[in-house]
């Protein structure tokens, strides 16, 4: 079954909006066991929204579109459809009712512009969309599918998770996926798939593995492609040979990321962290408190960009800055320390490096950076040494780094 | 002129990484007076990028290909291309030079697999990709154009700024095109619109002005049509009816992100800061690290979770958070003065607030926030009440509140 998605908006086209909404709903249709052919931008032109809606029509199974079904003129694609389709609009009453309680909700006045967003082609299915005004629209013709969806973001996506796929699941008897994520880390791509290749090739035919490099880290995603409907609970990925072969760079499953283990982790442990940063400026702190719930474990930080700083808030000795440098083992050790001790924390974490793309010696280049993570157990500090000088990627591997040091000091069992 | 865009990957098309290049490319299209008029994202099928790419060139003036041009097999695109326009590889000098050069860099021996990457169609013209060892190569056909570039961010967008843009512009004779950003804050842009509308009204026919809103900012963009290769000295922006009008609202110009413009200010001037965040979480210090030079200016931050830590890293009296709590005008002056004094900054920021989506009360839901900016002349304080209750929203609408406060600090006269 093959999906064209169709993103409409010239904001999208324009660049003045990154189109994140093509990428959210192609991982959801493949998790779903869907292929997706081609993903196409057009700007708010009704040339243009035509042309690309008759092409997909024609060579896809499914279309899904977004964008273009606000209240403004500038948003054209319910009546384009609606002559697509050769239907006219008509209030529905689905979509007027849902208009009216989410107008309740916000205390607002129902003016007739916003009355008219129940308005939809006659021919259509209207799905409702729990969150917000707009409709989602379903059409189907000679066993095609074209769904339309509102373009802001977390509307479609719960639209997309609750209505969408499990109707296009159903309508095409879609295969039933699940997925599994294994983060690893500490070994190269290529290391790891030399590695691990017995086990790859011991796995079923219809368990396929991809590899997911990000920041320094490989995720590696397993998907199992099952018969329509297949009973979840009676199904286990084989791992056993992986962790046998890898085990000791697997620092875990079922997250996306990193920082989202350390939060699950700490959460569900009861235990309390407290962060030091120096190269990572703050990114280490900003990404465990993006998450809800994150006051649970996460006492505070340190940004210590300053050498005065390190001293003045954490406490790292002054000899100890003059001896062997701010990027240094030592410093990184006494930074970690300092944090825990005066944030009374359980565990602390502690980045000092050069980030680049200047600021390096010939014998700290930039790229160098020391991590320190501090526990119960005591405090261990690891040197990395970067070739790159794009200072967001060493910025971003640092942080991955610092997690997975911490994850495997949280998971060491003696 | 008009362009169309085709980002080639499978890896785009099934969402794992987020298709940043097109929108990227638009912006550097458009800024040099270019029309885009799709983009296109297909998998590593060689059925798909020979449609898409022959269904562009029917369409489009240009057609700017990104990807399929590493050495693995995967990589399709130059065998394609060269089918496609009817010639044959050869191996280029100056490719082959420039693949040399690179492997000398790197010290890295050059492998057969690595010189194929200098072979290129013997139609097409090799633009010389000083960043990487992947060919950039510019053909041409029937007036058309179509260019294939290396898909890696940063070599796409160096080779755009440094040889396509600048050859496409000379190709199809383009307009000059001058743009001006101009940052406001602290009005909604509907209230905007209707205040400036008597300058938008004012302004001559080749200057056209866009509405760019960000996390509770404006970015006002005004873009002059000029002809080709028009002397830029000689032109400037009729701002004054804007600054009568709006002046107040204005934080300032020429930077793409309130951060920067921070950046730049402090840089100038020659002034410290220092940081203290709670609901922000860190994400104002990282967004300062994130840039090169910060250490100039940065002093440090405290991410003050806990209560616990807002007493002891910045010295927040216990009475206050007793009194008033956490996410009060009492605790976000203490914050802002605490960590002024401690890291001995010039000038120094504090967040303190609810992020959501939950752990709101009736006297302060979810979007309750408080804003301190303390600096030579005193501290100011604000409180804001953002309506919704996403997390990421409400961190970056605070972080923008927070970097124009500053900035209104820093600019003024008295």
């Amino acid at each position: 079954m093959n999906v064209t998605i169709i993103n409409i908006g010239d904001e999208l086209l324009i660049g003045q909006v990154v189109n994140t909404n093509a990428s959210t709903m192609s991982r959801m249709l493949i998790e779903a066991g869907m292929d997706v052919g081609e993903t196409v931008v057009v700007g708010d032109s009704r040339d243009a929204i035509w042309q690309a809606v008759d092409a997909a029509m024609h060579s896809s199974d499914a279309v899904l579109v977004t964008g273009g079904l606000g209240p403004t003129k500038d948003d054209i694609t319910k009546k384009l459809l609606c002559e697509y389709f050769g239907s006219e609009l008509v209030e529905s009453e689905v979509a007027l009712e849902n208009v009216r309680r989410i107008f309740a909700v916000r205390g607002f006045e129902l003016t007739p512009v916003n009355r008219a967003q129940a308005l939809v082609p006659k021919c259509c299915e209207v799905l409702n969309n729990d969150l917000g005004t707009a409709p989602c629209m379903w059409f189907e013709r000679e066993g095609r599918v074209l769904v339309s969806l509102p373009g802001v973001p977390f509307e479609m996506e719960w639209l997309m998770r609750n209505r969408v796929v499990p109707k296009l699941q159903e309508a095409f008897r879609t295969e039933t996926i699940v997925n599994k994520n294994i983060l690893v880390q500490g070994i190269g791509e290529s290391f790891l798939s030399d590695l691990i290749e017995p086990w790859e090739l011991s796995l079923p035919a219809n368990v396929k593995l991809a590899y997911l490099p990000v920041a320094g880290m490989t995720k590696l995603r397993l998907t199992a492609h099952l018969p329509h409907n297949f009973p979840l609970s009676t199904f286990h990925f084989p791992l056993k040979g992986l962790y046998e072969l890898a085990g000791k760079y697997i620092v875990g499953e079922d997250c996306e990321t990193l920082a989202e283990l350390v939060h699950k982790t700490l959460t569900q442990r009861g235990l309390s962290l407290a962060t030091a940063e120096s190269c990572t400026g703050g990114t280490i702190a900003s990404q465990l408190t993006a998450m809800a719930g994150a006051s649970a474990y996460f006492k505070g930080g340190v940004v210590a960009y300053s050498n005065e700083v390190k001293e003045s808030a954490l406490g790292v000795k002054h000899e100890t800055l003059e001896a062997h440098g701010a990027v240094s083992e030592e410093t990184a050790r006494e930074m970690a320390e300092g944090v825990r001790r005066r944030m009374n924390a359980d565990y602390a974490i502690a980045t000092t490096g050069i980030a680049g793309p200047d600021g390096g010696t010939k014998e700290k280049p930039v790229g160098t950076v020391w991590i320190a993570v501090s526990g119960h157990k005591g405090t261990e500090a690891a040197l990395l040494n970067f070739p790159g000088r794009r200072r967001q990627q060493n910025i971003d591997r640092t942080v991955n780094q610092a997690f997975s040091m911490l994850i495997k000091q949280l998971c060491r069992k003696d």
